[in-house]
């Protein structure tokens, strides 16, 4: 057997606070999606203004930066034309995003879930999405105990 | 034009607190989905050891409520062998929810969204939709001028 | 954070062997899949002359023995026309199943994966699901320190 | 009728082990996939630390590869822009793959299956893939009666 960590209830409303509010500061309303360490989904908002297009992008972005242990703008660089995985982007029937915007969620080296986020232009969505991992990570440190 | 009243995103997570308290009483953990009244998610919450199976049935359920405008119980009596709606089951590539757990949610007579739970008895779903939209209701009541 | 037991690379091999020989014994070639406690599938076998229609059922099979921590065949039964999960088949694009032959994998009373079988009958592929259970627990027996 | 030739299960084990054993060396865990000639899933097996976004990744190059019995990374030349391929990586509903790591398995220059890599770069994923193959290929000179 494998004993695992992954981000729990509370740890997806933290990633989620800590993503609306720079949302709010950025006047881009998101929608915002945090899936565990397997790709499967915790939490999701959509603000009030964000983009219906966008649920499932946010969705697919955490699916893949938790599941691919990988920020999904890493997969944007690597799968350009003449890149070495290029095509990617269509794998998974689609599911599998190299836009910004999906971040792996790390702690003591482990990725332990995922924050995919959506709406804005990829550099938007991808500073909501560590904004929401920063709040996390402040949580922890509050909280070493936990 | 039509001019279109709908949850917003505070008014979701109303909805999922009345729903979640309901699940601490039953001590089932639940997915737990809210959509506008189009059928698309406006916010989704796993309780910790809610089934991952639920995800998508607590979303399809509440997708099915709030576009159909009819509780999932409903469809459940009418899709029967031999009753009118029989097969309807399978529609929508499997969306559509005959299963209890997905109720709309009503103000004024129209359906403004709609709420999915999953990962209990089809009974104790629909028990827990329904703390839901009471919470909703009773805020409504305590902030008229809204 | 949650801490999450699950069935490993090795312990799949351990339930697919003990499902091989069941499968041998009763002369019927299956498809057996192991999926961790995600439902995210580890090991996948057909066995010369396994239906390849049923390497997706087995999968799935497996996938809802372990997510939804119920046997498929509990899910038959209460699927039926009239009963309260009647019309679950065709959920999550149909891949829930409610046809025997997946089982969860408990330990020490948390489901920590499954096992799902097809070519055979749903009894037989039930029994062969089981005798994959059997191993396993046989090697947790004979290993307590891993 | 037609006479076909393709891998068996234990075929596909050897596959396995070789990739495996590749894998280890590189200290990659891998997804690995065997399909038959007509496509269809033998063997799979996700090594620990493979990444669940792999899995179907890994099961779409080997069918990609037998079925269409040309090595992934010849569709990665091929599709891209103003390449007489462009767009093949969409097809088949994103199945078709062209990110390196899908190799077909050739004996007497017949097509009798295809072997799927995932999890490293497509470099690591092509160079695990050919191990699996290499050892079958000893397989059948250590065994040329079979």
């Amino acid at each position: 057997m494998i004993t695992i960590t992954r981000l729990d209830a509370a740890d997806a409303d933290t990633l989620i606070a800590g993503a609306v509010a720079q949302a709010d500061d950025l006047r881009v309303p998101m929608c915002i999606a945090i899936c565990d360490e397997a790709g499967q989904l915790i939490a999701f908002r959509r603000m009030d203004g964000g983009k219906i297009t966008s649920s499932t992008i946010a969705i697919d972005k955490a699916f893949t930066a938790a599941g691919a242990k990988k920020a999904t703008h890493e997969y944007g660089a690597i799968s350009q034309p003449g890149a070495p995985a290029y095509g990617i982007q269509s794998a998974i029937g689609g599911r599998l995003m190299v836009v910004g915007g999906g971040l792996p969620v790390v702690m003591n080296g482990d990725v332990i879930g995922g924050i995919g986020v959506s709406s804005g232009t990829p550099d938007q969505d991808r500073q909501v999405a560590q904004a929401g991992i920063d709040a996390f990570q402040r949580s922890i440190r509050q909280a070493p105990a936990k």
